[in-house]
């Protein structure tokens, strides 16, 4: 399935869920990721995630859809992840 | 159609997007939107939303579907629209 990903935690947790997020998901811009996930990873990423968050304060959204196609991306301004390799 | 709507702005233009995204959207999480949108007003939205941001440096980003049922969310932790009427 492909799904958005974006995260909203405190800041002292921003640098873990980052790295963690990008080891499943294409990173599109600060705390918004994308990707192909399979159900299993996604699982496996929910886990780490509430690992890392305080359930109190933080959030996680996802949003899922079964196919790509039907999502339609548009950026107005800057491409973000076209800095990507310096962070 | 059904879109969500991110931004990532300059601290100064942070009120401004707020506001003005809301005017069309359902605020879920911080920088971050959804809600059912005509073409016509989504235009609107993105001639508005450029007349604020800094082109250079700043970003919004939107996902469009035809269909809502086509979505899925999911919160894990926190859900932040909760505390909409106090912004």
């Amino acid at each position: 399935m492909y799904i958005i990903a974006v995260y909203d935690v405190g800041q002292k947790r921003v640098g873990k869920m980052l790295k963690l997020c990008r080891q499943y998901l294409n990173w599109i811009q600060n705390s918004v990721f994308e990707g192909e996930i399979s159900e299993v990873k996604l699982e496996e990423l929910k886990i780490r995630a509430k690992e890392i968050m305080d359930e109190e304060t933080d959030s996680f959204i996802l949003f899922r859809t079964r196919q790509e196609k039907w999502l339609e991306k548009e950026v107005v301004g800057k491409e973000r992840s076209s800095i990507d390799n310096f962070l």
